[in-house]
């Protein structure tokens, strides 16, 4: 038995049990993104700065992923938010039996929209369905404008791209138009959006389109 | 036989031949850095500044890893330097075999120090010897200042810790001390150098550094 053989059932019981958490995700009415990005790329300070603009507004929720540490949890839990974390204990990204397991945690009831934050990888998380609707890819500015041609599964399977902290344009080596050109010569599709963190540009326009896949309930 | 043992098999594998790999480097008297990092840290940046200053000095090949393109050794060549691209196709971090067939592929004779950049990824690399004298890990200050909590195996087996873009300290949400500080905790033998390819601010240091551990030859 090869290691490719291995690595193949491995993936193909992940996508079952994909199907499974999107089956129940449908069924309750929850809106899920599984938000991937290298390490460092804000994916913790986007999710704080759309919890600042979404709480009280729709009912939100959180799962962690990291390989160590439940520092981004508490990050969360400050907005008063429902959040689970996942340490993978080395594992390099999260597959979508840990997801199961966590969502037994979480109360659903009523729940609209959950964000699952994966470890800080650019690689591996990209072929692992969690059962989301959408994978966001996160890139930040300081990376350099060229991450969508050297890493291209990620954006390729993702349907959105947050472009983060374009408040550091100004200092860093990277053309705005040429990582908007790579990423959508890999992906079309893709949506994207501007933001930073720091000035909360581009927060307002990413927050708008949550709400728009998930309709305030009565 | 489960996915495990199938790992552990890969891993003493990549071991056997990653002690090949260092034996050929010890009798050819060449010293050999795996320099990994997040995607856009700025590896092949350090290497850039540093090929700058030692061109000439020291005899010197690189071998580059990238998931895709070949877009660093590129880049590299424009120094001069002997450079081979390996591309991994989807491949999240370099291993042991890799670098010996690219060992094929360059002039061995005389060499002093070879680089390996290894592919972008916080995680995967950190258990792949590949036969190097050290692993040195680079974090951009854009990163913030819990990485080596966050990512301990990486900080843990690297020898040199790099923090680069020290130049966006005052823009950016990261405190020097705490990630020294936090690195030191998980690995308290950690050499640290501080870096910046724009200003060029400690590359001097990191350089003499590198020619302590590669004397000039007659």
């Amino acid at each position: 038995m090869s290691v490719v053989t291995i690595e193949r059932k491995v993936l193909e019981k992940n996508d079952e049990i994909a199907a499974t958490n999107r089956l129940l995700f449908k069924e309750r009415g929850i809106y899920v993104i599984n938000i991937v990005s290298s390490p460092g790329s804000g994916k913790t300070s986007i999710l704080e700065c759309t919890l600042e603009r979404l709480v009280g507004k729709i009912r939100l929720a959180v799962i962690e992923g990291d390989v160590q540490t439940d520092l981004d949890a508490r990050r969360i839990i400050r907005y008063k938010v429902p959040a689970v974390q996942i340490v993978t204990r080395g594992g390099c990204h999260l597959e979508a039996n840990l997801v199961r397991d966590a969502l037994a945690k979480i109360d659903l009831e009523g729940l609209q929209f959950l964000v699952i934050e994966n470890v800080g990888n650019l690689v591996c998380p990209a072929n692992y369905d969690l059962g989301e609707d959408r994978k966001v890819v996160v890139v930040s500015t300081t990376e350099g404008d060229d991450k969508p041609l050297k890493y291209p599964a990620m954006f390729r399977n993702a349907g959105i791209l947050i472009i983060n902290k374009i408040d550091l344009l100004p200092y860093v080596n990277c053309s705005m138009a040429r990582l908007r050109e790579n990423a959508l010569a890999v992906n079309p599709g893709l949506k994207i959006f501007e933001t930073s963190c720091t000035t909360k540009k581009g927060i307002p326009e990413w927050c708008d389109w949550i709400l728009s896949q998930t309709p305030p309930r009565d």
